[in-house]
């Protein structure tokens, strides 16, 4: 191990790209980061054997114990120092935005081709990125920061025909779709699901990234950049957590023949943008009625070839290595994907008329009839489940026609006032 | 229309690539080639539009009344001139062996890139032509060969660690799909099913090739020749037709918690190949009982990225004609990916053992215990359907555990002898 924690001599002239060895600057030693620097070191896949060397691997200390054997890499603590490691390559795998957006730009600027996984940089500031990386003529790719292990997002950006999406839906959180799964399959509630899911390995400690719904609507603004060419800021995205699912819901869901899964939703049929990223009632014909646990998965609408599935693992250190390897040679080998123009800010509408999954919870909703009240107030039903009656409530579920938010919102409210009830919605994704 | 029937001029030198016009020979006017001409002249797709020019078209009758305007086109009959037509790429759509063959030979020996959508040409002259395209350092690109409309055919080739696949499964046959939907969901025998996707233009008016398997089999033969390496003959396939398949067997099938459907299957685990091409019943939980109808997908068990599936509509006109023009941009704009070794000849091994899904029918089958009989004979069973009593003939399903085919067939043999009960049986793939 070798540290060096300040500026090392001027750089050397580059390398040429083409050449067999492939020199990588790491920044970030995290999990993903060792499985990297582990998988790099390894593999016998194809030509690549013995072919990836690192030149440097950014760290915040240098003295932490790392599952990574650390030997043979040259540690260092500042970024320009690993920049200047006179790298084919930077993989940036520090997560976040700061010191990651700061040196991506620098190495874009030198002219060093930069791969990323990292989805929040890219949610917040992938246009600027893009744009100087456009500027510079470098290679600046990402596949890993959705779908991990999936090859689609440069494959669909080399094809402008099969890239012509019209629509997208996804399950982009593994986190989520364990949970949302286990809730379903194992009927626990939604703390016993997450505990398993850290037990796992599939939750962080802190797992509100994930189950809040953050990291889903992240992935879905680099997916809307992507696809759609838009510009938006995760703020602008209507979000749910998967936290208020209960296994109620889940029982109910598949009686009503579907499941519930935590999904991320766009449109875009003339340029104005509906988005959605939560909780949503999918039908048992749905192909993301398949994708179960840890698995992701992408539905693209397109123009010219209809609706295109991509699905796989989705996260993990090895498998999010791999796609960053994936993403480096490609970078050396085959140049960056031509890029059409900037993306462009756009207004983003929540989801407006749906299908409804409802849950209604009341002391005494069986001396109602829910049901009969929210026809007479307009609401079309497709299915009404028994009322349960646990720990002193009753619920029911409810599964309704397409229907305006604002009507289904003001039907509950009188619901409310009549019955006392009180109501939980999710769309019904199709 | 310009009809040029012999030698023109000696050819020009040839264009850059790189030039903003992209000239495709276009060699096949029929349906996927009158859909390509006809997108070609059209689509408006990001930097697309008015970019594609078609040096020529060759075709067999240049007087046959055709859906396409060939007003704009400069219609051929003879293979050389249209190549001398200084192209950008050559594209190959006229279907089969030769002239397919000899052309697409001589267009890469001539240093012109070839794209081409014809997976009987892959299937039976693959390795050949590979080694022609690298030998010449040409690009070769046959993404609309197996699921045109999902680019993942040269993704994985461009990316080593996700290319690294050790089995696969697909249902790459629209036509068998949806007639094995139809007779599932709609209690129709095979040959009213077959009528319904010929009355939809799912289905040729000779449609032996889909429904006897010979075209799942050939896109097996792609498949295995790009992601494991292997030179396989479509004739070292195993394979059964669909037109078994009765209601009945997808009736039982769907009380059983699955279905059957088209399937190609293979595995590699240490070099020794099985593969197959058939009917095969699947569990519900399985990704494959999503994809209904003409819908084709592939699934991959990969080294590093677990498994990955790719599903869309594999096959239309304008589906093909999109990948095809797709590929036709990548092979002026990004070059032809770069291959490992040329394919290597394997022997082929039929699925020895399985799961197998029996159906077993005699005048009285009501008479005997066959599931009894099986079990004595070492056959172990997980289901079993009541029994069928129509046309005064019995019949009974049966799914078992995993057998040896020896062993199944054997057991068969006992009980055809003992109850005079014929049988019929397909695997069942996990």
């Amino acid at each position: 191990m070798t540290i060096v924690a300040h500026e090392p001599e001027a750089r050397p002239t580059r390398r040429p790209a083409a050449l067999r060895e492939i020199r990588v600057a790491l920044l970030g030693l995290g999990q993903v980061g060792s499985a990297l620097a582990e998988l790099s070191s390894t593999t016998t896949q194809g030509a690549l054997t013995g072919r990836f060397r690192l030149t440097a691997a950014l760290v915040r200390d240098p003295h932490k114990p790392r599952r990574v054997d650390t030997t043979p890499l040259t540690l260092l603590t500042d970024g320009k120092a690993a920049l200047a490691s006179t790298p084919d390559v930077v993989v940036e795998v520090l997560g976040g935005i700061e010191p990651a957006r700061t040196l991506v730009l620098a190495a874009l600027d030198a002219g060093i081709p930069v791969v990323t996984a990292n989805k929040t940089l890219l949610a917040y500031c992938g246009t600027e990125l893009a744009a100087r990386a456009s500027a510079a003529g470098v290679p600046f790719l990402y596949e890993a920061s959705v779908l991990a292990g999936v090859p689609f997002l440069g494959a669909l950006q080399r094809r402008p025909l099969a890239g012509a999406v019209t629509s997208l839906r996804g399950i982009v959180n593994g986190t989520s779709n364990y949970v949302l799964s286990r809730i379903a399959h194992d009927r626990i509630d939604f703390a016993e699901a997450l505990a398993a899911a850290q037990r796992a390995g599939y939750a962080e400690a802190d797992p509100a990234k994930d189950v809040d719904g953050d990291d889903a609507v992240e992935k879905l603004c680099v997916l809307l950049r992507q696809f759609a060419g838009f510009d938006v800021h995760p703020s602008q995205i209507e979000k749910a957590g998967i936290g208020s699912v209960e296994p109620g819901d889940q029982e109910h869901a598949a009686a009503f023949g579907g499941c519930i899964r935590p999904l991320v939703a766009a449109d875009w049929p003339d340029g104005r943008l509906t988005a959605y990223a939560g909780p949503a009632y999918i039908d048992g014909a749905h192909a993301f009625s398949r994708v179960d646990g840890v698995q992701n998965a992408v539905a693209l609408t397109t123009r010219w070839s209809g609706e295109l599935l991509f699905s796989g693992p989705g996260a993990g250190p090895v498998v999010t290595a791999a796609t960053v390897l994936d993403d480096v040679v490609e970078a050396v080998e085959s140049g960056g994907h031509e890029r059409g123009a900037p993306a462009t800010p756009v207004e983003v509408d929540a989801l407006d008329a749906a299908p409804w999954f409802l849950r209604l919870t009341a002391a005494a909703l069986g001396e109602h009839d829910a049901p009969a009240l929210l026809s007479t107030l307009g609401v079309r039903l497709r299915r009404a489940s028994h009322i349960d009656a646990r720990g002193g409530h009753h619920s029911q579920r409810l599964l309704t026609h397409p229907c305006a938010r604002a009507h289904i919102d003001a039907a509950l409210d009188v619901l409310a006032a009549k019955t006392g009830s009180r109501s939980w919605r999710i769309p019904v994704v199709e």
